[in-house]
């Protein structure tokens, strides 16, 4: 049995603590929060685990072997390479930190240690998600021509990070997880519609060696909630809308055709679709349940996570080439393509 | 009575002219197209109009007072100048031209003339639109802050022209439409996904003096059909679902907030929205016998249609832009600002 | 080729003379209406078709071969015995009466005299409508248990029909092109909201022999429009939605199970769908030129059309039946029988 | 501080014990189930909650004033007159009897012994039924015409209760909560389609004396899951969709007009709404939260529940009257109606 810690008790925090509280092979020894009003609630509901408003209290535990951080990002190095430091294994949230630099130096920590860090890039671990790479890595996909999606909403203004960090971010995990493949370079443009605040809306496109696009429309100030990615394959075509409660995901049998005959046009256009679709059936348990029980076993098997931290060194690093071009007005920044070692044994 | 004549009958010229045989002030006198088959079909739909092959016809036909022209972008030039030098007023397709250059020619020989020139725009002439421009421009709504539209759908891959003249021109029109201001620069990507194809999928971003941000999203190789605007005011936004039978257009009572306090920010993030919805009623009218009614008005009053030459150059114009930038992945190219005469009187 | 007439230029009549234009083997020959005003625009559209105020003059005219009847339903009774007896093949809309007993004699005529009746039940003709009779009698669907249809909107209220005549009537004619099987009673409730009106909302049940229960919902005072039909198998189920742009027809692979055991009775309830869901792609010809087409075969091979005055007649035994039961707030009024003749051969 | 147990943790008590544990005023004092596993579950959840097989463990502990029973509907009767008895306040899931006399009987013996008896008809504690109550009371609605439900899903077969006491009576509880007035007669039918299990769907008619007529078509065999009800007024009509993320309730002005001109009727059939609609935003907090607090309230206030015991007594009457229609394939039931003392002091 695995004993774990979580430092931060916010938004996501409770999360984490709920789940982690049925996960088997996890038990929930201790949560710390700098609010003592938030720790009154934590006893309220889960009176056997331990609170602190010192961190420190449950890095130095030594009967506690994972320590998970759910704080702003800014104090995610900080606090990460302090619990590595004292021989834990690590749940970081994302993006997992504020610089590259900073990434790297907790993937090297790690590392070094034998330790797992795993970054919650909570969407690999949907149903929908591993569905998608099943179909697109199946036969019958064809090549990923395009993916492109749409994260809007009625969001509250962040002070500390952007919409890429908060929404985008997203994509950056799911694409790396569907493909495998990296980008070369990304076009971002973005807009802060009020003074001394990071931007709130941001367009961004990602190019692909292989002549694949990526783009993601991510903005904290639209009327209405979309979660929608399309992705294009040469023979079929996917749909994810994580709004609907079933049926998420659609699958397209649809091809191209080429055509001048002017019949054919008109056909092609007043038609809405030019073959079936089909929606499986996902598997609905909770993304944090599929994950803390990935978490125990690379723990166990000593083997690294599917969102590791190289593919989370990554995410970080495309939202700083992202920033970069969004302070260019959408000029193509390379990003420096570094070998993510999905699936290799990390101890 | 303003006697008509159309050139070309291919997949938007039977639009054209089942409305203008309806249109009060307007009769139907001619069709021309190179395919006899065409041709037959309308005779035997509208046994009264005449048919030719020789487009000539209805160019130097003295009792036909204005011309209709619906045949592939190429064309539109070389058949606009014949039809204005004849002294015939004239109604173009989009884009009114292959380039700005041509435009402009064709602006000033109607202007020179007196004559009247109509670039078919149509979104401009709908219900939805109309009363988008209406709640804009109206008290409450606040500062435009963005504009966000997707026009995706499985298309028929075109030889001549790339979606963005297919389907952002849309986009172009309606801005110019709603907003009156112009944008000072273009940021576009995309792709052509079969060699020796225009581009079948593109984004862009159009920057604006105020801080607007508009964003179009055009894809012919998309499996579901999209047609939905977002406009962001810092009181109140719009959504416009052009697919929906009713309750196409939607007023959100929504305003923005800054706090600090988890709390307020978990209360956001799981609400879906903050204030009440409103959908008003639309005008249901088919926008092409609208624009038709208008058209007659225009001849009639010696007066500048709201989709003039002048808005259709800019189109143009744009269009040019967003291929650059295309043409560089992204680089924002500057839109040189010609000043637009909506409105005034030109003959 | 068949020339034919049409009388009754109002709601429906201006569908049938616009598909019966375009329709091979079909010549429109006049039309007929007590409005003038009516008559000018048949001219202005279809200025080669002979217009009159006088319905003889269709019926007596000897170069007329079949009239089509788009009339209030109480003159459909005189109109078509005054066809049939011209020797007109004869188009009847729908319902084909006013009274079991009128249909009947007009069966009987149209039998006697050879001559092809078609009852205008047109969503017998629509690709949802064939698609799902090919699924429902196909492998796999299984026994039918329930059919479910909802027919809601804000409807104009009507003086001479009741919202069963002209709702309902769709759902009796689907159901016997479906099953084949004929109900053996009905149960039917209603209300006229206003004093001297028909019915304008009514909830219908039909049973069958086979345990089959139909249900239908139709409502002229909804605040929005809804055509849905649920088809339940005991191995799949279909939707159709008519009102989607696409995927109108979709398939549930979905099945029953019976436990006790709590868990699982839990994680059903929540779980939205148990299967896989199919929607196949559906001939979008317009169902009025499909009907056209059949009529066309039927008078040249001396055939029954598929929605033929049997058809026609059963479905006015079924208004009768659900009227007297309405009467009765519901009480169960016996169908009976008679047999269909669908598809012999009546010339 | 009132402290609460809880009998039966299947399916619903979780929820019951997860929102008393939040709710202020109560504390969570021991859960009792016949099923030790569960009780595992529980004390893994909330440490600090006792857990036993016996129900009578909870009855007779005098440090607990009230108790909450989410069991079979067959044990209800026999448990909560236990509980009264022994002088605790009762929360009774729904349906509260199997029978009206046992609910009657519980009825008098909460009123006798100046309890508290709440019926857990949680529907009627949501922002959106509260908020459809205010809008129907409120000025400019009109009289109530219509009330149409539909509740349908995959669900389990049930081997103790039909559809109608699992989904109709919530449509029973919000029709006694919105209106007021109680229905006079009932037209049901049904049908099982699996020997020797409860009816799995049926269609429902209550008739009022005002000329209101309610529907209700529950169905657990649906491929789709539809929450929807429509309530038709002669000024306004409302829809409540719950399955929407947002915008569940809807207000439609529309009015209704009567018209013999055929040009009308063809707008006001292709036309989908003629008036505005109007999404107001609703209060988002969980129901059982609201529910218990009122609970809480009425305790220490000596005030009825809303849903209270003579609420939750009609609505097993009506189950009763549906089911002896039912049996006799839809023929109208009269309801004996009883005065419901909603909001009286019953202590």
């Amino acid at each position: 049995m695995i004993k774990i810690g979580v430092i931060g008790y916010g938004y996501w925090g409770p999360n984490l603590v709920r789940n982690f509280a049925e996960t088997p092979g996890l038990t929930m020894a201790g949560v710390a929060d700098l609010d003592q009003k938030k720790l009154d609630i934590v006893q309220k509901r889960y009176p056997g685990v331990k609170t602190t408003t010192q961190f420190q209290d449950l890095v130095e535990d030594p009967s506690i072997d994972a320590i998970a951080v759910a704080t702003p990002v800014s104090t995610h190095f900080d606090l990460g390479m302090a619990i590595l430091k004292a021989g834990k294994h690590l749940w970081l949230e994302k993006p997992m930190a504020e610089t590259s630099q900073q990434a790297r130096q907790l993937v090297d920590e790690a590392d070094k240690r034998g330790l797992v860090l795993i970054v919650d890039h909570t969407f690999c671990y949907t149903g929908a998600v591993r569905k998608m790479a099943e179909i697109i890595k199946g036969d019958g996909f064809g090549d990923v021509l395009y993916y492109d999606s749409t994260r809007i909403n009625l969001g509250l203004f962040q002070r500390d990070v952007s919409v890429i960090s908060d929404l985008a971010v997203h994509d950056f995990s799911i694409l790396e997880y569907l493909l495998g493949e990296q980008p070369i370079a990304v076009s971002a443009v973005g807009t802060n519609h009020f003074p001394g605040t990071p931007e709130n809306l941001s367009y961004l496109t990602l190019f692909y060696n292989s002549g694949m696009i990526a783009h993601v429309n991510v903005n904290w100030l639209a009327p209405v909630k979309m979660r929608q990615i399309l992705v294009g394959g040469s023979k079929k075509m996917i749909t994810y809308d994580d709004l609907e409660p079933s049926e998420k995901v659609r699958i397209y049998d649809k091809g191209v055709s080429f055509t001048d005959d002017p019949q054919q046009i008109y056909e092609m256009r007043v038609g809405y679709r030019s073959g079936d679709m089909w929606a499986p059936r996902l598997d609905g348990t909770e993304a944090l349940l599929v994950e803390g029980k990935h978490f125990v076993e690379c723990i166990e098997n000593g083997t690294a996570p599917s969102t590791n931290g190289h593919l989370g060194l990554r995410v970080v690093e495309l939202i700083e080439a992202a920033t970069r071009s969004m302070n260019e007005r959408g000029r193509s920044v390379e990003v420096n393509g570094k070998i993510m070692y999905q699936g290799r044994r990390v101890a």
